[in-house]
């Protein structure tokens, strides 16, 4: 009977923060070098002062309404969440083709790679809303990839998260550079990015002395985490709504600590 | 000004609940077939009516104050903890040379470990306290190997946590008869618990369609849940602070999911 009452009491608590807040997304058109590029900025109007900044880096779609809604998630969560966009303004390949072009610019350029979505990080640095101290970035499949190769450039960064994203690089010796911490979160069924990757991938953060964590979760194949991708495993890419969710409480988990 | 308000609400609320806790461990003789076993049941009084039971099984030590601690830390979770004896009442091995020789007699004849396991099992299960649909096993170290038989052998139960444990068994079919979900928390620089292991580990998992989970603590060894296991971790065995908390948190995810 008291816990029914206490836990009647917390709901309402929490139900009573959740209504104060007000997000707001806004476009924003930033440059690097001169690629014109567009994302978003996602906040909480009703939180005053610095708060932890995340860029969300997307799948290789582009910017889409899927790393959007994210960002709005992670605006709900207290922070500011800033879509990057690694392609440039319009650029938005829809066919598996065009995308892989795009995605294979970066890819098999690191560093241009890693320039680009740098550009995003110094983008929100400089927002005042943000604690440029406490600065993480997360990343879907190319997007994961993405944050690994900011994380070995060096970037003054607290964390990244990489959700199902590819974990192989040409400079493993890099990961020496990295100065946050590390979470991947990664389908244990995913054709993509099989246990051999994984392996190598604790290697290289291993030898680096890096402080990473994977997790494995079974029966999860490739771009777990999107509701678009299906629900057929077999095609090696579709939802899995209990990796979805339990990602998103790690990588709760893993900002709790890192925006102490 | 409202979040501080509302903090402070929750801080007290959380406060007032933590107060009524009335932890209580009792020493439990039970047995198997012959053997004489002594466990301990830790349990929150504070708490009426039946609540989710949760199996502790040791490490290659048998029962000593760390697991008792950890069941403590359970019942104050809420759930009513019960102390495996694996070894038998008095047998408390000390020297490196024992333990290795208590642990050999079940880790080489894994129907003795799975009945062993499973008397606690039983016993739990008639306990008033405790709603038998909601039960789980944890184990570390050797406790780890123990419970990951537990659910090959086909328990009735809601899911295994292994800390630091043998992923290895003679009989990886045996996979197919887990009924709950799995969570192996893994130290990645583990000696005795290779990424080889690991990787054969997720290959009989994913051809059983299991639901598991594998968390790998970058920079972790063996024994990281451990205080006692010193902070040297070229030793092989080594407390870590960060990945026994992380792990715990982790531990506290899934039981809300699989206690729902």
């Amino acid at each position: 009977m008291k816990y029914t009452i206490l836990f009647g009491f917390l709901s309402a608590v929490i139900f009573t923060s959740t209504a104060f807040s007000q997000i707001q997304t806004d476009v924003v058109e930033y440059k690097h070098d001169k690629a014109v590029l567009e994302g978003y900025i996602s906040y909480d109007k009703a939180i005053k002062g610095p708060r932890p900044g995340v860029l969300v880096v997307h799948e290789w779609y582009g910017v889409n309404d899927y790393v959007k809604k994210r960002a709005e998630q992670l605006a709900q969560l207290g922070y500011v969440a800033f879509v990057v966009d690694m392609y440039g303004k319009g650029i938005r390949p829809t066919t598996p083709q065009e995308c892989g072009i795009q995605a294979g610019k970066y890819r098999n350029d690191r560093p241009l790679m890693r320039a680009r979505v740098k550009a995003a990080l110094d983008e929100l640095k400089k927002n005042k809303m943000v604690d440029p101290e406490r600065i993480a970035a997360i990343g879907y499949c190319f997007g994961g990839a993405v944050v690994l190769e900011l994380a070995r450039s060096g970037a003054e960064i607290a964390g990244v998260v990489s959700f199902h994203g590819g974990l192989d690089t040409p400079t493993p010796d890099d990961a020496k550079n990295i100065k946050g911490k590390v979470l991947v979160c990664h389908g244990g069924d995913d054709p993509h990015i099989t246990m051999a990757a994984v392996s190598a991938f604790h290697d290289e953060m291993s030898n680096a002395k890096v402080d990473y964590q994977v997790i494995i979760y079974g029966g999860a194949v490739h771009s777990f985490t999107n509701p678009d991708a299906g629900n057929d495993p077999s095609k090696g890419a579709a939802y899995s709504p209990s990796a979805d969710k339990r990602s998103w409480e790690g990588m709760k988990q893993f900002f709790g600590e890192i925006f102490k």
